[in-house]
């Protein structure tokens, strides 16, 4: 059989509507400067799909850092992976920095976060060793799970009971394996915007023996006093054993990093495949990671600012009656009914009708019968944005409250 | 037992020597704009060892686009995936241009070569499938196959008669699991620097049913006429089904690309997990692409001159009777014997008395006793760049074959 023809018969959960999708939910163009308000298809919408946490991508001093960087070395520099001749001094001065913010012993950059998080289990684990993780997990993790030749035991999502349950299996395994343990979660889950509970993780290390590794991509920048994450938010940083973080949300770029004791983090960085056989992050990236760091340390009320419009729309929502789930994160899900035609005729009303651009979840990334919006607020955004946002979905939502969404036939625009 | 623990007590091939070679032989840096001649550690090197084939990371035009595309759009610019925020019309018009250049129907872009490359083997294959790869394929593939959870048979490197031998057996294998074949070698193998035998390989399709995917990071910009690539070299650029190639080379970039017919190129698009699940490539690195791609296509001359560097350079090595194996490709590597002392005195001795720099290949990497110098010559190199490094050459190896490098210390600087 032609592997090829077999594969294009199912195109794919999200392929399989790309002839009707592509360009509208899928692929679309949001146009003109990084912010909440952005054109899509020509006219003005107010933008919530954006990990722009604090407002740092079209901040002046990160745009004039990220011009001057590109101008001084240009996007090729350094050329070759980190350890053969990808390493420069902006390099190390960010893991530094980075390290004194996160209140690590030491920090590894990562070119992208995905394999880097994917080589960093890979270079940890052997096939002696056991992995226990959450199971609404990113997919850079469920990736680096599947490089993993030894056992994995996924816990019930935040359900101590259950990592508990899957720790006592773990510590028999190893007892015979001869392996370690690595219990992995998330600071902040991106989707239901719920924090892992890392407190109550990090305790049941008085009962067994493990590490904690934590991808805290959504905890960055928004959680915490400083903005170090959901560890510091929680009291517990110092029993992150290894804090994986991504410069791709409230960073406002691409790459990542690892943050940890000093010898872990060297191994590490001596051992992760995806960074050994593949290409350093560029100069101005690294430079421009630097500056975004210093403003959010420098500027807490980029984080005050966010805060103020997460409070102000998540309880909006919540006065208006809609179930917004248990997030405790800026990551706001909006819970609802309603089949795969009704979700899309609402999002095409919200996205043409009320300009609110958002992103949107069905079937069958979760149940038939449920619809999730998904909105990022951001320090950028203003009162008037967020009324406006509240005032389309009461209005939406009593539409398909009242069937008026159970159209036949979606007018694709 | 600590998990952490164990990992420490065997710090990886290279990480064991980390406490002598940081700096030095691992994470050196090289200082000033990328081209033959870096500094490190403050002194002038003649730099062999950036894949910067074509000389353009440091061409004015592409040093003015990376800096005034930087200045436009910032590095933030287009935050999320692909598929959600981080389409523009600049992705999609370097996806045309690329297809155009290789002769394809389509191309996707991936964000980074390394899980672009993974991502792609894990969407087209499923459990029934036979992955079919030659022996010396590189990490990201080898990582690729290692998500892959159906058959797998490795034919010896450039063996046409194991590779048909694996063919019958993975045919044999897919009638009874009803899944098909993916044949899997490289362009230009980045060690040797021998090129696939893709004529050959496509040969075998009169006989067997399979499809071809080349990852050909060396062979783009520098093999063909046109620098299409090693498809185009080998005239058998339209039996490649799935050409995969990456901007870390000739492209003096990140990010790489994936090209074949539209169908399957729309599947992967859809489907690659690294690229739906992780951030786009940043507006200015696309828009540097468009720039380096123009190049490459209106200048044939800097491919030239690579051609013209190549041919000084292992001529001149030939003649003085160094092995450089079967490279017919820019990479040039040289076969030596001597115990790890001895490379590392001879390595020594280049950089800090010949002022030469380039990458040296040992134990464990290669079997012991053997050493590999790995020279990458590009198009900026200059004939007395050449000269000089032939001279030190001969007079190393001179020391060498007395035995002058067999230290019992090596002065670690």
């Amino acid at each position: 059989m032609d592997i090829f023809e077999k594969l294009l018969k199912h195109m794919g959960p999200i392929g399989e509507h790309s002839d009707r999708a592509h360009g509208y939910f899928a692929f679309p163009k949001l146009e003109g400067e990084i912010g909440p308000r952005m054109k899509f298809r020509g006219k003005e919408k107010i933008v919530w799909s954006l990990n722009n946490y604090l407002g740092l991508a079209n901040h002046p001093e990160v745009r004039a850092t990220d011009a001057q960087a590109a101008a001084e070395f240009g996007l090729a520099a350094p050329m070759g992976a980190r350890m053969m001749t990808g390493n420069t001094n902006y390099h190390e001065q960010l893991e530094r920095e980075l390290s004194d913010y996160m209140g690590k012993e030491d920090t590894t950059l990562v070119n992208y976060g995905y394999q880097g998080f994917m080589s960093a289990i890979d270079a940890i684990c052997n096939r002696r060793d056991v992995i226990v993780y959450d199971a609404e997990a990113h997919a850079c993790l469920i990736d680096g799970l599947r490089l993993h030749q030894g056992h994995r035991y996924v816990f019930k999502h935040n359900d101590i009971e259950d990592l508990e349950k899957q720790l006592k299996r773990a510590t028999e395994m190893v007892k015979t394996s001869g392996g370690g343990i690595l219990v992995i979660t998330e600071g902040v889950f991106g989707m239901a915007g719920d924090q892992g509970k890392l407190k109550e993780i990090a305790a049941l290390k008085e009962v067994y023996e493990f590490r904690l590794m934590v991808d805290d991509a959504h905890g960055f920048g928004t959680m915490g006093k400083t903005g170090a994450g959901t560890g510091e938010e929680q009291g517990v940083q110092d029993q992150i054993d290894l804090l994986f973080n991504t410069f791709a949300k409230s960073g406002a770029s691409i790459g990542g990093f690892i943050s940890g004791d000093k010898a872990i983090i060297n191994y590490l960085r001596y051992n992760m495949r995806s960074q050994i056989f593949a290409k350093s992050l560029p100069m101005p990236i690294v430079i421009g990671h630097l500056k975004r760091v210093q403003l959010m340390r420098k500027h807490p009320e980029f984080k005050e600012k966010l805060w103020a419009n997460v409070r102000k729309l998540q309880q909006g929502l919540k006065d208006r009656g809609f179930n917004i789930g248990h997030t405790n994160s800026p990551v706001t899900p909006i819970y609802l009914q309603g089949d795969i035609p009704e979700a899309t005729a609402m999002c095409l009303d919200l996205r043409e009708n009320y300009n609110i651009f958002c992103s949107i979840v069905v079937y069958p990334v979760i149940p038939k019968g449920q619809i999730i919006y998904r909105i990022i607020p951001t320090a950028a955004h203003s009162d008037e944005d967020i009324e406006l946002t509240l005032k389309a979905f009461t209005e939406t939502k009593q539409k398909l409250d009242a069937k008026v969404y159970e159209v036949a036939e979606i007018p694709m625009v």
